[in-house]
């Protein structure tokens, strides 16, 4: 049997990150977008004599260790008493650790992909488990659950999917330029001192943004973000800066990675092109808004 | 300028009412399915000198008396200055009254367009809005954060969009079955003694199915549900057990009207119309189920 489940990829644009003992109730605030780009996963299960469970990224197997989220989330979805082989194939549209949400796409597929073809699970018993996972590993907070809903969402409560909330904000036509320049440490970042600047800054911005529920204000105040918090300076800031001029809304930075996104209608993308021409970048991707949810199927390929 | 939004019908298979005097904390547990036919809406805005808001079922104007729900989610939803004529054109698939969801459908799609149409509302807000005329005019309880949702649902935590929570089942290749044949007032029910059996039925219901979360498993315990509680009984009974007859999956009563429902699959289709064909029934319909959540868009006609 072959399921394939495809997760967009997530762009937080704010955050406050919320942490807790138990990995249900860890979250975070916030908001940003999910894309039509970001994980496939592919699930084949096969009977055979011995239980086994096998992960690989982008056509390569992995090892346990460089792959401990799916790898536990497969442990928790497969059923205990079932003989056979279950393949895990993620194949990623971005690179990982530049903020695209990559692992929580990857074990959220997978708990969707494995609870589809058991059949034993719900959808939010399947997620959260993904979450849990994601949590506990440091992966991240908020991304299943944005993942789970689609569009440009604002993540009024924080939790698990089923105890946190996801609102969504309407928006027309919209496309989304991602910039991706380099990594950044999601863990480094949360074990230093900026997380105060960001608890701060992340409250004013989710309030305010509440307010003024559309596109134009979440930009606005997810510049604001990145830069008030120190996040966002240097190179990436003046790239940001030039990328302002072809666009209607302001450029921002991916959090958590060395990386650049903003919103463009369809007659800004030959301008935003030659501006990016200009400054000698390549490497971008001009996307649409994923508004559904994730998609799991039965595959026939 | 014109929106036009869809929102699937959702049947109920099973129920728990929760009251509440706060109409956002009040909603419903139980489990259902939404499908690919239930509201189109489609509104109209232009801009004139007065402030001017109209409602028409299936083409025709109604007054405000006939569609208050429509009228006070549209009051609260078009900006207190906005000067202008809002058309709101609900158009439903299945009659009004049989359990499908057509006030809920068409209070929800009316809140989505509007928030659409001005920016100025997140999908909960207005979501919540719909809910709320909903629960205060008695039209259901949870109409319409299953419909958010789409899927086989089930809702696990009672209350608007944004306070309850909905899960779902995972299926494959499922359709529905609708045999519509009168109304049942939700509202005569819910105020007679057979509430405190519905009560009992449907947290049963509910637990048994969280424990073995599967499309079997819902359909074998809303058909105890409905039988249980006395509302399946009589002639509707008798034509469920001969459907039964055609179908691998117990048929069952749509809650609340007199209607029935059955999941089946392509193979079934022939069969079942056979038997619809021996009962001389001819009203029936068959449809997908509806995975999303709703549609709204700009309509360019």
């Amino acid at each position: 049997m072959l399921i394939r489940a495809f997760i967009p990829a997530h762009i937080t644009a704010f955050f406050v990150p919320k942490f807790n003992d138990d990995p249900l109730l860890a979250g975070s605030l916030g908001a940003g977008v999910n894309i039509n780009k970001g994980v496939n996963i592919f699930v084949n299960i096969e009977n055979s004599l011995e239980r086994h469970v096998h992960v690989a990224f982008n056509g390569e197997p992995v090892k346990k260790r460089n792959a401990i989220i799916s790898y536990s989330v497969a442990e928790e979805l497969v059923p205990k008493d079932f003989l056979g082989e279950v393949g895990i194939w993620q194949y990623f549209d971005f690179p990982n650790g530049y903020g695209f949400g990559n692992s929580a796409g990857g074990a959220l597929g997978t708990a969707l992909s494995l609870a589809f073809a058991f059949k034993n699970m719900t959808f939010l018993q399947a997620a959260q488990i993904a979450h849990k996972y994601e949590v506990l590993n440091k992966g991240g907070l908020g991304d299943v659950i944005a993942q789970i809903h689609g569009g440009i969402e604002i993540r009024v409560k924080p939790g698990a999917p089923g105890i946190g909330v996801v609102d969504n904000i309407f928006s027309e036509n919209y496309r989304v330029l991602t910039v991706p320049f380099g990594r950044l440490s999601t863990r480094k970042v949360l074990d230093s001192d900026v997380v105060k600047l960001i608890e701060i800054e992340g409250k004013k911005a989710l309030e305010k943004l509440l307010e003024k529920p559309n596109i134009e204000n979440l930009m606005k105040l997810a510049r604001s973000f990145a830069e008030r918090t120190g996040l966002l300076s240097g190179d990436l800031l003046e790239i940001a800066r030039e990328l302002d001029k072809s666009l209607k809304l302001p450029a921002s930075m991916i959090m958590l990675g060395k990386s650049l996104f903003a919103f463009l209608k369809d007659e800004e993308v030959e301008m935003v092109q030659k501006t990016l021409e200009e400054l000698s970048i390549q490497n971008y991707q001009i996307c649409g808004i994923w508004e559904e949810k994730p998609k799991v199927e039965r595959w026939i390929g």
